[in-house]
């Protein structure tokens, strides 16, 4: 990582920052749809606008792919900010580099529609995929960022818990798995991470919690019983409040016997995937992370 | 993995631990060698025993492996049994997919020998490597198991303390890095654990430990800062009381900033890649460490 390359990363951090705090839900949610997308999407992938059941959708693929294996991606945004359009960035770079499609969701968002919601919304996507499109459950891999990272564990329960079929893997980018806000580097990163902080999390988490229990394992996954999911892939940086989520979810999921790769990188930010246009570790972390969900799927 | 190879597994670790644990110190040691000398080397590997300034030391390689690439390996066995002896079922299989030579590391044991006497020991071997033998600091990986495994760490901070230059990367397979048995697996996995409880480890801290002080961060290595260490990999089994260790240690180098990859292996024993020879996962675990270690000699 080049020192130009982190100057930059931190200065759009700020910008994102600053676009995305003040204000009404909507007033943040159009901050971050401005603040993002100015940045690049990976090139090659064609974009396909749909609706499952009413939930907006995107299909992201690049030509060549196969039909019947898909990455279903579920954006961060702390469960009430994001879009399909806002992580086109991230996601497009995805596409290009899984040999599959991309199905980034537009799942409902709090505090108009609370946990669990988003759990819904994604499951419906998920039996769409697997019965009407008759993709074979292991052909599919769920992934998402933040709070996403956290509503793909949340799915995962979901699916276990409705007896479906499972998919392939979990991938999930610097989750909020923890709506408590426990860990110890919610205090000893707070210095380094420009645009979580405890506060900014306990007004998402009050806004999505199902009757305001931020400790329910829908939302707060740490305290769900992980047992029998799928491989998992944990990638997180070091310059995050969020670290200790990462951890504890590797915790939690491999006392609950789950294979899990957890990968942290040193003085990388939040979600540090979405720079990918201008930043060497995030085409690395992305393309590690595409060919072990190309492996899971193979 | 199959039952049949699960079932072989567990049949050879209840007759270690029986071998193990009764009697002296000596006689434990004469335990182990009996019980793991049984077990196959993997083929193709020269053995080169010789001495390092009266350290017993073992090369062993194939024939065509790149002679400036070295993984130091330091076995397991509590600080105070094990051996380069015991512990060639596994060496050599990492030999057979280690781009460079492996050299296995007979050092000094407690409790005639506590600690810092092992870190003394590896990183003489350390400095023979890189100063003697003209290996570069960045072709050497350092490695160990259980034991070794929070070795393998004290060894990387004596060597940053020391201002010499870092090896490429440690890996720590199944590691014990809290000698004061705190972690919540200690408990949560008591009943899957055939080998490791709470009461031998407390028996063989207190022969390691330095003074008596179980929590003294060159022995309990999760109390030490691990700023600036070299990239990780950590291996760990779900059927572990140790898991927890696997985790804090992941949990304090990320939070000092350390790149580390921690795998959780669903199901499998303390230490399982001893068992290559009969369990599956145990030769793809090791050789996606190897693979790993290439690479970061590369």
């Amino acid at each position: 990582m080049s020192a130009d390359e982190l100057k930059t990363v931190n200065e759009l951090l700020r910008a994102a920052n600053a676009a995305v705090r003040p204000g009404s839900w909507d007033e943040r949610r159009a901050g971050m749809e401005a603040t993002l997308s100015v940045f690049p999407r990976a090139e090659g992938v064609a974009l396909q606008p749909f609706r499952i059941n009413g939930i907006d959708a995107e299909w992201q693929a690049r030509r060549d792919v196969r039909e019947d294996a898909v990455l279903l991606y579920l954006h961060g945004g702390g469960y009430a900010v994001g879009s399909i359009a806002t992580h086109r960035p991230l996601t497009t770079e995805i596409a290009a580099g899984f040999d599959g499609r991309v199905l980034s969701l537009g799942y409902r968002l709090a505090p108009e529609h609370p946990c669990p919601a988003a759990i819904e919304d994604a499951v419906a996507a998920y039996r769409w995929l697997t019965d009407d499109q008759g993709v074979p459950a292991a052909n599919v891999v769920i992934a998402g960022d933040s709070a996403g990272g956290g509503l793909t564990i949340a799915t995962l329960v979901a699916i276990r818990d409705a007896g479906l079929a499972l998919p392939a893997g979990g991938w999930c980018l610097s989750p909020w798995a923890d709506l408590t806000q426990t860990s110890g580097t919610m205090t000893s990163k707070a210095a380094d991470d420009l645009i979580i902080t405890p506060e900014t999390l306990n007004e998402y988490a009050a806004a999505y919690a199902p009757g305001g229990d931020v400790s329910d394992p829908r939302a707060t996954v740490i305290n769900a019983s992980l047992k029998g999911l799928p491989p998992l892939l944990i990638q997180v940086g070091t310059a995050e409040t969020l670290l200790g989520d990462s951890i504890a979810l590797a915790g939690r999921a491999s006392a609950d016997d789950v294979a899990v790769t957890l990968e942290t990188w040193p003085g990388l930010p939040h979600v540090f995937h979405m720079f990918a246009a201008m930043l060497g570790e995030a085409r690395v972390a992305i393309a590690g992370a595409t060919e072990w969900a190309n492996a899971r799927i193979a």
